[in-house]
């Protein structure tokens, strides 16, 4: 049996030995397969089992070690405050505080108002400290997702007194791949890498061998943009800095990662027209009640739509067939609205659209527009011509396609455009929006030319 | 001016003084400048100037120096093909060779096979080797995405000797903060990361404070179950074994990063239709070119569903009022089959879905298509009732909705679950199949009831 088993499909990691040490209160059996398996693998039996046995682990397990469990991302934020409630008090706030500090901020953020400064005033003073310096931050922003356990050294340090430094400071700090170097008043001003300092001599000075130029962020950046910096730049953690340049925390590749996956299932929960789908729901209500919001919205437009198209009955009671074509048209200007959104939403968010000008991007959907519109167009009229030999309804419904297309592609990259120009998230513009729009839109150009035209049909 | 505003607004980095340099063929001032900001920007740099200058550039770079500038991820795999042709051969080849050996198999990856042999025949004979043994491994898995550039130690080595060994590769290996340790027959038998070196006793053995439980991939995983096992496991490297766990080569976390990215693109533009949205289109035919098969076949799909409401034309001459639903319903059947389908994507990908039964989650789906069904269709009812007073059309399009919010939402969870089950990758299915399928069974719904009941109208 190879290691890789153990990930694979679960044979090296013995539930059923664990339940059973828990259920006969074994806690030698327990804790010498428990601690043997990798912190995610303990997190995920931790979460699997039920309350009555997390209960008795919590007698097998020191504070500490359960700390470790709540560091993975297999635990989720909305199910921390159950966990916790299930502890005692002291031993929560115990474990809590041996949490590296982003960390034992996420799950605080999730409890009341109450309930935080109760743990807070059972820690231990320097944690709860730390603590309260990273609570106050913004939601979203590089403070929020920063810790303070880096290492800093000074400028005139050496090597070797650098070393030191890294050693003491290891087991409790987030990374020590990184040493930070900042001046007397804590200014960042360089960075050595772990990598630098084994091969530099032991008496080289760290300003000597440090890179100046270092990559930072300010405290107030949005976490997408630090992931994006990190991401460009391939670094293993980034520093924080206030706008005076002051060293405040580190943003760790890990939590990078977590933004980067968190920003990407939102752009794609919006474009689905669902609340969110960062948690996994256990039930129908809770996965229905992220649902309904969005379709009742949806339905509402559709009423307009309906309401649009009532006003064309006389039309249509006379040429029935015009009906059938409505959902075609409609659907079409939906999708190519939808691509054009989708490929500026993830243009902002890659920033790939950043480094152009807006002006230039309109342009070139606007072309993109007319390009796919004709070829569109033209191919729907000769289907329909030779489907039903109906020229003047191949016309009528090709012109609608071409129009509707067009504008559907220029207000689908329009509005997210817009919206990120005045600071709204141009995800949640997305499909439901832009589909009505060009609902309406391809409607009222289709059925006003039907109209128009009626006495060629 | 502070450091931060170098990558903020670009004020540090001095492109007007890189180019003047170019121009007048200054060769110390341009290296002065650009040696000193950070590859990245390097990279931006080059990638923005025209191909004049870039040729200037490979006169003023040396190969090595290059290379570094192609390993950011700011150059597409699409831009390799055409600046590799504005150099020097023997200059290229000398630059891949330079690079890390995982991403010069990307690059090569991008030419065709002629002008690979011809690089590789250039190249350094142990560089193109090591190259060679990398270029045939499939897409997307493990194989291709990794390098072997990493460092192992025997077990038996002491922690003095493992600092050397990595002190000696720490120029040349991808990461040098984990060590992994091999038996004689090169199986991987621990890993030992350097932040347990540094703070252990130089003459332990490596075998004595390794971590033996170690997570690794084997060679054939798909890239994506790589990156997410890297993420659960907060790991800096994997390790990538073959089935008999020999150690092959490391995927580092940037490359991770990549691939997480470029999957939730992939998801995101298959939602929305759109053929590919890894790179940003600077043209309008290249984005229209993307764009047009979907609509092509969405206008196909489209074609059916007008055939379909066709056939009921009769009913609809009738009661014109009928048409006016149809783009309400058939959206509304859309937007709940594209809700449910993507919550089952995202969840394949995060694999929060592997963790429960298919069963429990269809159940589940059910459940969930009841509740939303039944609380839109008593929604629209009362909307209908109100605006129109029609009660025989609104509880037409009420039992319509009900039905066709349950279907789509099975259909849209049960799709993607059984393409995953096939192995086709189930974002394929996307809105658009699943949109038209839901468009079919609720027009066939709806105009059907409508077309029993014509005479209560």
């Amino acid at each position: 049996m190879t290691v890789n088993e153990q990930e694979r499909d679960g044979v090296i990691v013995n539930e059923g030995k664990m339940i059973e040490a828990l259920m006969q209160q074994d806690i030698r059996a327990f804790r010498e397969e428990y601690l043997l398996i990798h912190p995610y693998d303990r997190a995920v039996f931790y979460e699997k089992v039920d309350a009555a046995l997390r209960k008795i682990m919590y007698y097998f397990l020191s504070p500490k070690e359960l700390a470790e469990i709540f560091e993975t991302s297999e635990i989720d934020d909305s199910e921390y405050k159950e966990f916790l409630q299930e502890m005692d008090t002291t031993y929560a706030a115990d474990m809590i505080s041996y949490m590296f500090v982003d960390n034992a901020v996420d799950v605080l953020k999730e409890l009341d108002k109450s309930q935080i400064a109760s743990y807070l005033t059972l820690m231990d003073k320097e944690a709860a400290a730390q603590i309260k310096s990273l609570l106050h931050y913004e939601e979203y922003t590089a403070g929020s997702i920063m810790t303070t356990e880096y290492v800093s050294v000074p400028e005139n340090s050496t090597v070797r007194s650098a070393m030191t430094i890294l050693r003491n400071e290891a087991p409790s700090a987030e990374t020590i791949y990184y040493v930070f170097v900042v001046s007397d008043d804590n200014k960042l001003t360089g960075v050595v890498s772990l990598r630098d300092l084994i091969i530099a001599d032991e008496d080289a000075l760290i300003g000597s061998i440090m890179n100046e130029r270092v990559v930072s962020v300010i405290v107030s950046d949005d976490q997408e943009d630090v992931a994006r910096t990190t991401q460009d730049y391939n670094l293993l953690a980034v520093p924080v800095v206030d706008f005076q340049q002051h060293m405040l925390g580190i943003i760790t590749v890990d939590d990078v990662i977590d933004v980067l996956d968190e920003e990407a299932s939102d752009d794609y929960s919006k474009l689905a027209a669902v609340a969110n789908m960062d948690t996994f729901d256990k039930n129908s209500f809770s996965a229905a009640k992220k649902r309904i919001p969005w379709l009742i919205v949806l339905l509402v437009l559709g009423m307009l739509t309906a309401n649009l198209i009532d006003m064309f009955t006389e039309t249509i009671s006379q040429v029935a067939l015009l009906a059938a074509f409505i959902p075609l048209i409609a659907g079409t200007a939906g999708n190519s609205g939808t691509q054009a959104l989708a490929v500026a939403v993830r243009g902002i968010a890659t920033r790939d659209i950043e480094e152009e000008s807006k002006f230039k991007l309109l342009l070139r959907e606007a072309g993109t527009g007319i390009i796919t519109g004709l070829i569109c167009a033209i191919f729907v009229i000769l289907l329909i011509f030779v489907w039903k030999h109906e020229f003047v309804i191949a016309l009528l419904v090709g012109a609608a396609i071409l129009v509707s297309i067009f504008v559907a592609t220029i207000s689908g990259s329009f509005i997210p455009l817009f919206m990120h120009k005045m600071k709204i998230d141009p995800a949640v513009a997305s499909g439901p929006f832009i589909t009505t729009l060009n609902d309406v839109i391809s409607i009222i150009i289709y059925l006003g030319l039907a109209t128009t035209f009626i006495s060629s049909l």
